[in-house]
């Protein structure tokens, strides 16, 4: 799991390397160029700013505040957000089902240990997607859960779980479902109907493509607002963050100014996009040319095509006794190209992510380097 | 604490408004400059960064790891910073002493209920430092009380609390120590010796005049290993934030690369001036020429000046019934000036700050602004 480190300094290139990894990731530079003004967080420009995104936040959703919808802002990183639920929402005597088929659902389960909140776990391998008949007989078994929690593309391998299937049986049952949709939300269309979810928990830094700084919460304004008196955190206390917003349209705390500006300028990109269904076009298209290219270099992806996401590809390992995962990694970095370091899954597996502001080109010039790099490696797939 | 709504609308300025607020404040181009990147948080030139930055926040307060101390980036905002450690450090069977005399101190208050954690309060008034005569009255009469809170500069009013001589107090009765140093850290040397704090919080977007994003914590690591086991948040736990800088250079969970770039470039900026002796000596010139001009104007501070920091200032409403600050806030905005538009003091004041990237300069134009909008509604002090 450690970064590999480089052999020899390397010179500074005239433009950033291009991050093939599920966000942070890269951004346009006329996102980041909007990070180039100091906001007062108090002031009301900066304030209809603010209302303006999560404004905008639910038209990308495809719902609406006045059918009961929020969009909440909250400092931190996604997983802030996640948590900011569970402390928030999850009454004393409530218990949490997790389903979970990776590091992101383990990463739920240790959220609720350390909050001390009951809760059961419902796994299946790295390589399976989530089972909604395993949720439907574990609550029909158990009254006492009270909410389900799943999440949508596990980054671990890139599974995408059936988080409408799941939330059917959810609403059957008549529990609160809470989804991770951390990298899917602006890859995928959403359906935030009956079996959609109550709570949907996405970051700045993911699939709208702006930078790291914050983690957004759509919620059903009932299923919020039935919390008061739960939280068990102040910082990451979701229904008095809302109250905040709508007292004085303001972040109680102090939030992430500029990481607020370059929003704003992504949302701006993804409606010149086509809003969801077009940038969804674009990753489709990127992650088509990326598994071209990889599987002409012999490479096979980890997961059957039927649940594999167009968000990130884990690659298995060549056979080669001379491949070494950290020797490939600096190789291909040193090319202005940087992979997913981290190696999460059980199997001998690399990721390569195609969200961000890449194009074909972007995915086809770093199969090129991977070839390149495997050939200084004397690795013939 | 409605921020007041413009009356017709602005034209763009060549120039970003000056923030004459306690942080998010004015940052330097350069600072904003460094965001123009996006870096990969998994690769290991960012790594590097991280670990320069965690090295070179001991060398500012200057302590040293040799001798036992940490730096620990945290997501989020200052606030995310000191219930972290509320959360991490305070045992299941511990009780916290919180020293308040304004917001920051009751905001302390509100971490602690949330979490369930036993707690007392010793208050004093909002025009009058903390009381270490008090605090030892109290610890002496109760000895579950495990961990004592004070806040540095209560930016409430800008009273400066005394934290060397409360600590003299905590370490005579063998307690843990931890200071909210928010708005003070960089703009007064604080001494980390015997009687010094255990943990100290800062955030960013202060006096290292970086961009919101992070916040930070300075501990004695014994003081944090011993809080194994006793997180009761994922995100918020520090001790496991320290673990991951340990094992792999890492956040635990996604950083706000862009903040942190910027942060590397403020504490390039702060060198420059002189570390913290420069920094201070910068802003006590801009507390002078503040406080020179609005005396000239009539206005009165509301502290007396042996208990007023050279942070932040809060001024009496002019007599005059002409005054609404709603329309002095907006006045002074159109010129391009942003006074802080909370009022959260019991008393009828205003603040004006002056940390940030401010000079005297910017201090005399505020107040030409502000005589400006006085002019404009008919009063004379």
């Amino acid at each position: 799991m450690n970064a590999p480190q480089r052999s020899v300094p390397v010179l500074p290139s005239s433009r950033d390397a291009l991050l093939f990894t599920p966000g942070p990731l890269t951004t346009s530079l006329s996102v980041k160029q909007a990070m180039l003004h100091d906001a007062g967080s108090w002031h009301w420009e900066f304030n209809d700013r603010v209302r303006s995104i999560r404004e905008r936040l639910l038209a990308v959703a495809g719902v609406q505040r006045t059918d009961g919808w929020e969009a909440i802002l909250l400092q931190g990183s996604g997983t802030f957000g996640v948590e900011s639920v569970f402390q928030t929402c999850v009454p004393h005597e409530g218990r949490v089902a997790v389903l979970s088929n990776g590091a992101y659902g383990e990463r739920m389960v240790l959220m609720l240990q350390h909050a001390r909140i009951p809760h059961v776990v419902l796994r299946t391998p790295e390589d399976t997607p989530n089972d909604p008949a395993a949720l439907d007989t574990a609550l029909a078994a158990d009254p006492t859960i009270t909410h389900v929690a799943a999440v949508h593309c596990e980054t671990t391998t890139g599974i995408l779980n059936d988080i409408a299937a799941l939330g059917a049986v959810v609403r059957r049952h008549g529990r609160v479902y809470v989804v991770d949709a951390m990298s899917s939300f602006g890859a995928y269309p959403i359906a935030f109907g009956d079996s959609g979810p109550d709570f949907l928990i996405s970051s700045a830094n993911k699939c709208i493509e702006g930078v790291p700084g914050f983690s957004f919460v759509l919620c059903r304004r009932s299923r919020l607002l039935e919390c008061e008196g739960r939280a068990r955190s102040l910082s990451m206390n979701l229904l008095d963050q809302l109250k905040g917003f709508e007292k004085n349209g303001q972040f109680r705390y102090t939030p992430p100014t500029h990481a607020l500006l370059a929003f704003e300028q992504a949302l701006n990109e993804l409606d010149l996009e086509g809003g969801i269904t077009g940038r969804a076009d674009r990753y489709r298209r990127n992650h088509r040319a990326l598994l071209e290219g990889m599987q002409r270099l012999g490479f096979r992806s980890y997961l059957p095509a039927g649940v594999q996401s167009h968000i990130i590809t884990s690659f298995l390992f060549p056979a080669d006794p001379r491949f070494t995962f950290a020797e490939f990694y600096r190789r291909v970095a040193e090319r202005g190209f940087i992979l997913y370091p981290g190696k999460i899954s059980q199997a001998d597996t690399f990721r390569i992510g195609n969200i961000g502001r890449l194009f074909e080109a972007d995915m086809r010039a770093v199969v090129t380097a991977i070839a390149e790099a495997l050939d200084e490696m004397g690795i013939r797939p």
